[in-house]
């Protein structure tokens, strides 16, 4: 297969882990007998601070071009303190989010059992947890109406959704449910909110499309307790870009094993992968950074995008095998082992493919 | 002292552990001669069933009136799978929240050193956690504008606050933050919501006329993850009221101790003293819920309504000395414990103060 890649490396540590995401990407082209063009471009403060934006037009295009993006991180300290300022990186991702129609961001959440113990939780809480959510990413209070009254003393923002806003979301976490326990948790706050409402009877709606899910609504609070009670007794839940913003976030450190976790964000037109984790600014430049979470997410690319399930298999395996021999980056050490850097981390999963 | 107290039992398990605060506090009373005169009123689902509304003028007079309201729990399961049904007893919440001025919710999570094992976390994550939020109450998506377009095909919800509102809302916050280690935490999405900016902006503007208190700022999702990875690096929070919702209920379990935090709403008039439980209508008439946590909002109410230092901290030192001799109902039983009811808990502690 010929596969054309946007890559989008980004800040702080994203040019570390990309490497290694590239590197094993190569490998196993080269073992199926692909051929990958790799194309780079600019995202995020690296973006604004060579052309002053930070999703540029060229870099869009890149993207629309290409069969897959894949993303390393975004994000500066010199923004951190002043999320006012004119031009951020943050805008950088929310304007491609909305160009290229990526309106359901699916982060899954599971345990890997060699590092069950890395858990905050105690072993009997996450053993097991395998969920994934399905998180609407074009839409609600993040791309509303928002601004000020009253010479700057009233501020708002807008949360909108249409039906079939919520219908195309809902659709894939139907679909998702179909392929795995057949569960699905509607996350809103319709007690509360009129978004909610609507999210709620459209989901209600299609569950006579699948008469085999079976569908449970919460409200968010409820699922912010229970994710940390008992995360085993989810297994896909929807939620809409803000709550699922919170939830994710939340999810993503009770397995212990953030710098693991892979991400998609699919829609209308190409799809992007990435790690869930940020640019981790302190490690920049210093070759530390876990970057299974970045291969990880090629994989997920390999399966999903390109349609490519055994070079997913074969990169999730060789993974599996660097964390039981421990050939980990600092934050999986476990004491009295060794911390491999990055880039080795990447050389041996090569070697080991 | 004289003092009167609007009685709001509510739904479910409600008046039963609204009971066992009233012997304790009774007791109370009694031994430091304070004479209490209780007003009961009706709220939530029970008042639906009587008047029609959730809550009705004449709770809300009676409210008005009284030196403190006690308040048990409201909703039924009839309408829980219903959140659009017109008469709903979470409307009658909301509007004694604004009608009351309660806009600033107290939730205190700590520990309780017998309990720590309760607690989905692993005991050294949890250890020592002390921290409060201030949920701002009566503003922000709850209040704002809300309703559909389109035929009812788009839904959309407002969030609006003014710099008044959150001043008096992080007032309180560093107050409460002076009376502790002085550290306060601002909660907030400044890298996505208007409204969010405004709150950092004002914050950022109080920070001079408290030189003492280190404040931090953090978006919501980053401390929906800190709260699950190390809880005891908090200690006060201010945020607005969607954010608090999520994040007190994640808070609330972290602990282990859901059944024993209680919390108060405070603002401009009468101030509100409840358990942050709910009304857990699957136990209702048991007799088994526990009733420690609306004792303990007690505590709360003599201690700050009242100024009842002593009388507070007595409830407090009983209520510790009933967990540490596993005088609990069934959801504190330890292996092999034995299961109290809820009145013969509330007896154990008047007995023993
Ligand atoms: C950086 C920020 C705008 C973004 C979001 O809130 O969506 C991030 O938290 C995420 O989850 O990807
Ligand atoms: C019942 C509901 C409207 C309420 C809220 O969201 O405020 C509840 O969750 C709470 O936190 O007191």
């Amino acid at each position: 297969m010929k596969l054309t890649i946007a890559l989008l490396a980004g800040d702080g540590i994203g040019p570390e882990v990309i490497s290694e995401a590239v590197k094993v990407s190569d490998a196993i082209a080269q073992k199926f007998n692909h051929e990958i063009t790799w194309t780079p471009a600019l995202t995020g403060a690296c973006a604004i601070d060579a052309v002053g934006v930070p999703y540029p037009d060229e870099t869009h295009e890149i993207c629309m071009k290409a069969d897959a993006v894949l993303f390393g991180a975004i994000g500066h300290p010199k923004y951190d303190n002043d999320p006012t300022a004119p031009v951020r990186p943050e805008q950088g991702l929310l304007l491609m989010r909305k160009k290229l129609g990526l309106f359901a961001n699916i982060r899954p959440t599971f345990t890997f059992p060699s590092l069950i113990d890395n858990s905050p939780l105690k072993r009997e809480r996450i053993e097991g947890t395998d969920l994934v959510f399905l998180r609407e990413l074009t839409g609600g209070i993040y791309f509303g109406e928002k601004g000020r009254k009253d010479d700057g003393e009233t501020a708002f923002d807008t949360c909108t959704y249409t039906r079939p806003e919520v219908q195309r979301l809902a659709k894939k976490g139907f679909e998702l449910a179909m392929t795995r326990t057949k569960k699905l948790c509607c996350v809103d706050k319709a007690n509360v909110m009129e978004t909610s409402r609507l999210w709620r009877e459209t989901v209600q709606a299609m569950e006579k499309d699948y008469p085999e899910v079976t569908v449970s609504y919460e409200f968010v609070d409820a699922v912010a307790m229970r994710l940390v009670q008992w995360p085993n007794s989810y297994d896909v839940l929807i939620t809409e870009n803000l709550f699922g913003d919170i939830l994710t976030d939340e999810a993503s450190v009770i397995s212990g094993s953030m710098g693991l976790m892979p991400s998609a964000s699919v829609g209308e037109h190409t799809s992007l992968y990435e790690p869930i984790h940020g640019s981790y600014p302190q490690a920049t430049g210093l070759n530390i950074a876990n970057p299974l979470a970045t291969v990880l997410s090629a994989a997920m690319m390999f399966e999903d995008a390109f349609g490519l399930k055994e070079e997913a298999e074969d990169i999730r395996a060789v993974v599996n095998k660097s964390l039981e021999q421990g050939i980990v980056t600092e934050d999986l050490v476990v004491k009295g082992g060794k911390a491999y850097k990055t880039s080795e981390v990447g050389d041996w999963l090569v070697a080991n493919l």
